[in-house]
């Protein structure tokens, strides 16, 4: 039971990496926004809207993203290689979910920048309907998958 | 069917709020990170960490509420006047479930500070905690109540 | 011959507005990209990616209009309560012309937002085309007009 | 005995200040930084370089006073409308003094602003000599005076 | 025709450059802002103003080339080596021209960090000298030249 | 007497480091806070408050480190590979000694970002006490010791 961020007077810090070998890491997060029919219906059904809405998303996902070392305390500022987001559009539950997708050659591993790229983008969606739909739910942000470094891959079991 | 966030050619804009009235303005939003039972235990069971943990946690709201405009990119800079967050231990779930209240005397509201500060936090628990537990959920990020503005209170039902 | 931001001493200053009176302020400019008959081809002809590279300009816009003040260091910091961004295709000369409006209910000028916005979001369309061609030029990065304040309206005369 | 920052649960918070008037702040801090006799010569004695080298740090010393929300967790975020720096030179000592004066018609006073304004540019004194010295020491960061608030007027005793 | 920050669904994405090289690149850029007569003899003629004035365009456009990557949405950050900026008078026509060298030893070309410290660093000056002329024109922000990275050098032909 | 931050002409540049080895680099930098007897007791007498007091300065330390090149502005954006903070209570002097220990592998030195950490610290716990005493005073900032790279180590004499 290894609480990595705290030292050994229990006050948090940020974890010694200088040893660790800049190797290729990369994870995948996503999270899901559940809206109202009519606020789902109003980015959907309008392709002219749709754009804007989720392209808004997708760009504030990246630019969250790079901002994850800022907004977290304990995280080590890193030089992300490479950030690509998806939304799937969930009908059937009035759902957006939004993947993000993040890589960097360097000694840590970037989890917490694909956790932070999604909900920032989520919160964008959140904001650009919020017009229609106060009462929308953002849930199961989780990392899906994780690979490189030493502590091993991950694998999201669903 | 509203999307106040695109001009008359589905541009994004910022909402012109400028002739609106300065007046108090408050949204309180939450959110639940389910962990490992190990994971909640790690953090509970030890009063010498489970104040860094859940601290650090708040202080990464606070911090992350204050910069929802630079994340959120249709969001009005607001100058905050209050900022209060609070932790919920949920050992039933093993969970922990985070509140936080913003106020402004503004022309704006301001529930996206409130929701960025709980995705802040809960992804700074995350962040404490990913060493012993990396499948944690981050879940029911929503708003709970919201009072002043032309608008009108919102309160949640559950 | 007023330089307006050098003290007694001449140093650099942030100009003392405490005492002016919150007034309805307004301000627009404009900038020009010039780029090869490829590139705005790229852009023009393929509605689907016209879409990303222009929306991705106005977002970068906005949000690089609210960080003005921590950009330009005489800048006060400011809540703009209004942004707006258009862009208009000059296929005559194979160019995009950026206006961005800034409006604040406040003590000084959003002059120098408007001309922060443009400019970011000029340099965003360079950077979404630098593939294609990297000899793109951009210019006229001017003041259109300007109300609201002690110092008087202006009207750029063409 | 008051902690205003501590909430009845002893978490940190951000202190409710939506209720307090707009009046005019104002705050001037100071501190010292003490360099070695060669160091102080390479600036006094060459006005060429006297320059850049005082105005870099008056230039950081504005700049940090408008990031102080970003930097202390607590700190609310304001809409500085002045800050004044000044430099003197204590050739007796090998010393710079820097003075940073901010002002705010707002709900919250500006000490922090003006402090964090003199810990920034003395720090870039220190980066700026560092070559020279390395062990320069930075000291008396302090505040001079205060005015407006309810908390009443403070000015040191010296 | 390569729109290289679009995916395959016409979605912005942040290029994949993690298996690239770490390599030496640099890269040069200029832009020119073109003022009053007054305006200009107001820097020029007085050395003691023009010192300040200039300075703070330098550091301005020093502190702006290491924000690009918060700033343009698909850019990379980077761990810029060294950035230069130099100022030439141009009394003929009334204007000022800015460059600015960065460098790089990265995985990624570093124009867009010397287009957007010469776009911040003549935004500095048009702020320092608005008071006299609101007229003045920002023109010709252009790369001069790049080279390493495997796209090839680039130099402008004028 | 190498004012390494000007170049040829006098201007601020960021040195050029294009060419060094990223090595592993460590400083440690401290700082020391003088308060009133009172505020001293009010955070060490009460175990309840003692906590989140100084981790909230702790947490300040290691995000205003990250800051550094944001605020200092000739330093070169780094990525910081550890960064540790300690605090230890003077009741004698009523005072509170904060260090930073920062670390690299990279091209340049982290004495920079120790200092910013140790000094955004101080002025956190200036903040979270300054409803009880406004007279404290921050001193004796300076560079302990540092290790890595060319220029040598460094071992501040007492």
């Amino acid at each position: 039971m290894n609480l990595t961020h705290l030292d050994e007077n229990n006050k948090p810090k940020m974890v010694d990496v200088s040893n660790k070998d800049d190797t290729l890491r990369e994870a995948t997060a996503s999270g899901v926004i559940r809206v109202s029919k009519e606020a789902f219906k109003a980015v959907i059904e309008n392709s002219a809207k749709k754009g804007p809405v989720l392209q808004t998303a997708v760009i504030a996902s990246i630019q969250g993203a790079k901002q994850t070392s800022n907004l977290i305390p304990m995280c080590h500022p890193l030089m992300l290689t490479s950030i690509k987001v998806d939304i799937k559009e969930l009908p059937e539950i009035f759902a957006f979910k939004l993947f993000v997708t993040a890589k960097l050659k360097g000694k840590t591993g970037v989890e917490m920048e694909a956790l932070t790229g999604v909900s920032i983008g989520l919160l964008t969606i959140y904001d650009m309907l919020k017009a229609i739909d106060k009462s929308m739910v953002i849930e199961n942000i989780q990392l899906e998958k994780k690979t490189g470094g030493k502590s091993g891959d991950f694998k999201r079991q669903n």
